[in-house]
């Protein structure tokens, strides 16, 4: 049933991407995707953390962001800490003593799952820019054909943050019956202008990085100069103004220090702090990939579950029993009114749904790094 | 005292920069620069409107943001539309019938001011990056010494909005003594962290383009690359998000109609705004003069010119009469706080100032596009 990393084709020098404790699961059947492309089989990536219960109703699904891979937080697999290490564990908020987490890698994404970067086992070669057209709900439907292959056939709560709400609605659309609860934290029905310029301009510096060469780069290639920039401008979508005034204000970095030699762009140190971040995400994660799920994020529409084009209608189907909203009134990239528009569809359609938005300075990432505010807030919720 | 284009030299297929209006004052002297840098003369590029009255006492000066030019109107020199139209001419809010206006094109600029494309006199070659470290003070200095070499000593207003607000403040807190009034528009003291990241990020994007070919680009090349991402990503930072929602949606370009052919980035409407606009700018600025230019917003910073790092200390000399302060509160680059803090600063100072926080959903750019609400605004301090 457990496909073991080795059984799985990887392109040489890929493997190195896949966290040490993701394990993988080979679901050898042909799966068509919502544009119409063909993946002829596909594996998912993915970490558990506890125990699941006889009855099986202890499963909490966690999607992720665009960039994250399946390593929430430490577990026996791995040591070393995850991406919301604060938030998953034992006694925690989501308290790893009482329920059974999966953390699944997306489709398309290069941790473990299929994507861009694996190999099509029609051709032998990597798929690069032939990977079929992705959306967030071959990410939704994938993982849910996952969990049936791993026996899980509902799960208590679905929970996802920005790219990961997205999927985690799509999942409560697609597959309304399966799940009891939603937790959805700073994301959207659908993506507004201002965040598909941003991400289609993130998109066009990777493409036009003569680097990239057309998709076809050298996967043992360190790092584009297009995925560095792109990196750059996601930090200043992800954090805010605000917080960014109070931390670095117009403090200069010294010139013997800098990293970065340009006149134009190394003196101050948020030009520093964005080109350490840039260095540290780039030859971690594959271009191809990136382009795909930032397009997927584009592309996703809860609107068109709809007969009337609502967000009210668009939930009709929906079973949960109930839903936890939150937003972070500093998001440049999915503004707090998109988490209301949620909050107030599932309300209308009888859900007893928390919404908070809440005061954090940390803009759209607030729910990697503001503990203090998130960890009580889902944690009340699960309780 | 006129220097005609003909007696300027400037480099090949340069000149075509240059609006047809423009006039140009050589300043025969060494300048020196205020990080340091010497100009063994400079020229300003200038047009104007309206009648120079026998006491000289209805001179208004115009500064610019960073890209355009002087021709901020239509007038007798050049009949085309300039980019304040609306605003400047006879009868309007900048009255010509009773003002003689005089628009600045900022030194380091490519429309008929010594810059990075000008020709350095002592090597008979384009500066480039030889040309000194710019600053916003230069900016104001030369402004004010080409208009003593007009025969004008004294202003009654100046007036400028984004980086030519920051010249406005420069050019008061410089010569306090030659000037009555100020009107500064959507602008700020100094630059916030995230105002610099989007402008550090635009200068590596040209800097990384191998057309760029380190500053030595040829001066007839159609476009660079990095230029046009620059321009994508200022559009982004110069209007709103809401904006943008009103206007694009989620609308799509008809397949055939799509500017460029990227599957990644050319879907939306908004993509294919921001692919119009940046074809719009580029080739239309001289890549060197942006990364100058771009670079002196951030290093300008009031605070300077004061001995107690505070912005009412800074304008403790000031003479003015009377200020108009107008901010825009969907602004983003230069968030309305900022507006708020010079109006105090100025107030503070015994001066008149009229504050205005308009609620405009164009954003930065909304002076030049909500008419409606900026026109009255700026007619009634005028009157």
């Amino acid at each position: 049933m457990f496909a073991s990393i080795s059984q799985i084709p990887l392109p040489e020098n890929h493997h190195e991407f896949i966290p040490k404790g993701t394990q993988q699961i080979l679901v050898p059947e042909p799966f068509t995707m919502k544009k119409g492309g063909l993946l002829p089989e596909f594996t998912i990536g993915y970490e558990t953390w506890g125990k699941l219960n006889k009855d099986k109703s202890n499963v909490i699904l966690l999607f992720t962001g665009l960039s994250p891979n399946a390593h929430a937080a430490s577990n026996e697999k791995d040591s070393s800490k995850g991406w919301w290490e604060p938030m998953l564990g034992s006694g925690k908020s989501i308290d790893t003593d009482k329920y059974y987490v999966i953390c699944i890698n997306s489709l398309g994404s290069c941790f473990g799952s299929t994507g861009p970067a694996s190999v099509n086992p029609e051709t032998n070669k990597a798929w690069r820019l032939d990977f079929p057209e992705l959306s967030i709900e071959d990410i939704a439907s994938t993982a849910y054909l996952a969990l049936q292959k791993l026996g899980i056939q509902h799960v208590n709560t679905v929970i996802g943050a920005s790219m990961g709400g997205m999927t985690a609605l799509a999942y409560s659309l697609l597959f309304p019956s399966s799940l009891d609860r939603l937790i959805v934290i700073s994301t959207a029905a659908n993506s507004l202008p201002f965040s598909i310029a941003i991400r289609s301009l993130q998109r066009e510096m990777i493409c036009k990085d003569l680097d990239w060469m057309d998709g076809y780069y050298p996967f043992d290639r360190e790092t584009l100069c297009g995925m560095r920039m792109a990196r750059k401008l996601g930090m200043a979508s992800y954090r805010s103004a605000k917080e960014w005034e109070q931390r670095f204000g117009r403090k200069r970095v010294a010139a013997e220090k800098r990293q970065e030699r340009n006149p134009f762009t190394s003196e101050f140190e948020i030009e520093s702090y964005l080109e350490y971040n840039a260095n540290k995400f780039t030859g971690h994660f594959d271009a191809n990939s990136y382009l795909y799920l930032s397009r997927a994020i584009d592309w996703f529409d809860a609107h068109e579950y709809s007969k009337n084009n609502t967000l009210e209608d668009a939930f009709s189907e929906s079973q949960l029993k109930q839903a936890l909203v939150i937003g972070v009134e500093t998001d440049i990239l999915f503004p707090v009114h998109q988490q209301e528009a949620i909050a107030n569809a599932l309300k209308s359609n009888g859900i007893d749904v928390k919404y908070h938005g809440l005061p954090c300075v940390q803009g759209h990432d607030a729910f990697l790094v503001d503990y203090g505010r998130f960890c009580p807030t889902v944690g009340e919720f699960l309780q």
